[in-house]
């Protein structure tokens, strides 16, 4: 699918963001069918660069990040197509400038805004004085606000400028192959949806973990913590893509729709289900990978004696015809094992063990989304010889073995996306808000009743109340068989 | 699991099947735990050999069948075990000498009847005269009679002398792994049960396929034809495992009720049912594997003109709650394109299209148990890339990579099921018996309607009709993908 004709503005083109995942992705898209000859990708920041010294930059701080098909010819060509603009997003004369940079040109508009969300507001305003938010779109990172008030003050800002249908909303684990292969087996085939339910589910485990500590993000991290940074996004989003309906449509409403009928339909909880059925942990000294780390309120930008979660695990609840009565375990946190992020659909036992004992949880389709994606259906199968004994096998079902297309990130597929104006993987304003609806009792219960992060070693898989949360049911953690 | 201590007896020693697949396979077995040293294997034909010259008769004719693991020295120590016993199997007397040689040792004792059914009589009186049919089991080999009648005469022949629970009546095709595979997948997996049903199977396809033609075997063929050759027997079982309710227990007589009962729910044809739903076929001429072959009726030994059929196709239908309205459609030949035997289940399409167009026949589970066994799950996975296309994958659920045991032959299984005296794979008299009754009304059919078999090509796929058979349910017959 060739690219429209395109103008991106990408604010915030100096930051972490656009120098690891944007740039790099749009390199990607630029090998992949070129750019039409009058399509831009503007950078914008405070920084005084000219457009030369930004390619600089690039070379020196970008191009390190493409991680395939770097080649020095494209490379130069992609340089070529990037313009940089200084300036200071909230002054609103920027704007007059902008304007005669994109009236140049007839293209498609897209605003990127890879900025701290405190600058939205004058980037939105100052578009809108100038008239640039018609015909356009405008994409911004998640998490927005930090509860529900502050999210929707934001949404209303944004929504002030720009309709709806306008604003591409982010998450970047929606834009990945294996959650979108995910809906392709589940909708694509027959013999998925009649097993999708609670008859036949027993849990759901969705798992975001990292080795990283806070590292350069202590003072935003620390206001902010796991709950409000992972679940009530990412985490949640997950949990969408796993139990919603068959949508009537592709079409972008019609998913979100579906999405946002399994936000409303999450148990609501009390404070005593907080307290039961929600952990709250931080990391303490330990070793990751064979290194001695700190404890978080050891690290640099972290206030003493700060509370702030760096882990949360916790039980979901669905109170709908499909999944009531499936816990959906949910569990983030950072200084773990491993960096990782999978879905783990468990099914039920079978319904008596004619062929002998079987080991638990011996049917499950494991969906990987980090460090690789791969898509895997865990069963057992017969050993060959002449008695009838069970081994398990696996059943890779996205296979490279079957499909020459190159799998892209999930950046680069969502900024495609937002370019040619497929709002489906994007996140609508009603979704984000219920998120923070449901995710706030926590919040205020951990505050009312004081409740202070349980402490785990740093290198462990967090504090064993999240193993007592799921063993209390009768489940394990999903470990790699 | 090692082997008791046993004397087998294998009547037919020197026989076609003896040669091919009894020594070879009881080789292989020598070979996994040798032979207690008091187990005796005992071959007795006409034919006046020492044991001495027999093991030449064996380096000459059964060394070449062994298809793997042939080894110098376990050959030698296996030939070391092999005794050989000349005998007229329809002189009384010599069931004397018999019970001598037997009686040297207090092992399990297993008759395997590798003749001719009209020897089974005086073999069976004979081993009786001598009460050598206590505390032993005797293996015959299917088909067993040309209708019910002579069918349920050569039962009560061997059900004067040995009670029900001794007799083995052998379908190789069940002793093959990706048979067994089959049950592990159905029963010991809980996602296979709840689709495993009318509602979300739209038929089941059956096919065992040979490019031979009729070969060395023309005047038994020529009496036989194939749906008293292959339907009656192979295929019918195959349906039984393919369709049959989970069995109360894996013991012998609860996994033979469960096929039992299918094949009691087989909805017997009326006349017009088998003009309609069975196809007679007969080759004709032809091009086999780039060879100009005869026609059936020019092969030598086959009578002038005759009818008998070298093909079947048909569909069958399962009165029961399970599989009501589902076809399974069953097709046999000589003279196809290739030697094959497969059991293809057709899920149902999706119940609508929400991710496009989706080619027909995209779930479909295929078990191959000839010319390689495996057992594949065909079904639709997103293609790479920013738009949701989907594309084939197939799952391997039986994979080599999984497990290091060793396959084995479905003789070499059935052999060692007899010895140890598991009577699971083996066929019953009632269902045996209730496969002929399902099976005479086409035989009669034929017969007063004087139907003769359709001509086709040899080196094709049987006649146009077994075509139609299928496509006017809006089906195909599976080809590979």
């Amino acid at each position: 699918m060739s690219s429209p004709k395109f103008s991106l503005v990408m604010f915030g083109g100096t930051g972490d963001l656009a120098m690891r995942k944007l740039l790099p992705a749009l390199y990607q898209s630029y090998i992949d069918d070129g750019f039409q000859s009058t399509s831009r990708v503007i950078c914008a920041a405070r920084t005084v660069y000219t457009s030369e010294q930004y390619r600089e930059w690039m070379n020196e701080s970008v191009k390190k990040h493409v991680s395939e098909r770097l080649d020095d010819v494209k490379w130069s060509g992609f340089l070529q197509r990037i313009e940089y603009h200084p300036l200071n997003a909230t002054d609103a004369n920027c704007y007059v400038d902008l304007k005669n940079i994109l009236d140049q040109n007839d293209n498609e508009r897209v605003y990127y805004l890879a900025t701290s969300p405190s600058i939205f507001e004058p980037i939105c305003q100052g578009l809108a004085s100038q008239g640039l938010n018609k015909n356009s779109r405008i994409v911004v990172e998640k998490p927005l606000g930090h509860d529900l008030a502050s999210c929707q003050e934001i949404n209303d800002v944004i929504g002030s400028c720009f309709e709806e249908n306008q604003i591409y909303r982010i998450d970047h684990y929606l834009g990945k192959e294996s959650v979108q292969n995910l809906m392709a087996l589940r909708f694509g085939n027959s013999f998925f949806e009649p097993i999708w339910r609670r008859e036949r589910i027993d849990n759901v485990q969705i798992t975001i973990s990292e080795e990283l500590g806070v590292e350069k993000r202590a003072e935003f991290y620390d206001e902010t913590g796991a709950l409000r940074d992972m679940v009530q996004n990412h985490l949640l989003q997950l949990l969408c893509i796993v139990a919603m309906d068959p949508p009537a449509s592709m079409d972008a409403d019609a998913v979100r729709d579906a999405k946002l009928a399994v936000l409303r339909s999450l148990k609501p909880m009390s404070e005593t289900e907080v307290l039961n059925n929600v952990v709250r942990g931080q990391y303490n000294t330990g070793t990751v990978l064979g290194k001695d780390v700190p404890a978080y309120t050891g690290e640099e930008g972290v206030k003493n004696g700060s509370v702030t979660e760096t882990y949360v695990a916790l039980k979901a609840e669905i109170n709908n015809w499909r999944f009531a009565g499936v816990p959906f375990y949910l569990r983030t946190g950072k200084r773990m094992p491993k960096r990782m992020a999978e879905i783990v659909v468990q099914f039920k036992p079978v319904a008596y063990e004619l062929l002998g004992k079987m080991p638990q949880g011996s049917n499950r389709l494991v969906i990987q989304l980090q460090p690789e994606e791969s898509m895997r259906m865990y069963c057992l199968a017969k050993r060959p010889g002449n008695t009838m004994r069970l081994g398990p096998v696996h059943l890779d079902m996205d296979s490279d073995d079957f499909f020459t297309e190159r799998r892209m990130d999930g950046y680069e597929r969502l900024l495609l996306d937002a370019i040619h104006g497929n709002l489906s993987l994007f996140v609508r304003r009603d979704e984000q808000e219920a998120a923070w609806r449901w995710v706030e009792p926590i919040m205020n219960t951990w505050r009312d009743q004081n409740v202070t992060p349980k402490l785990y070693t740093a290198g462990t898989w967090g504090p064993p109340a999240a193993n007592a949360l799921v063993a209390r049911d009768g489940f394990n953690w999903h470990e790699e068989l």
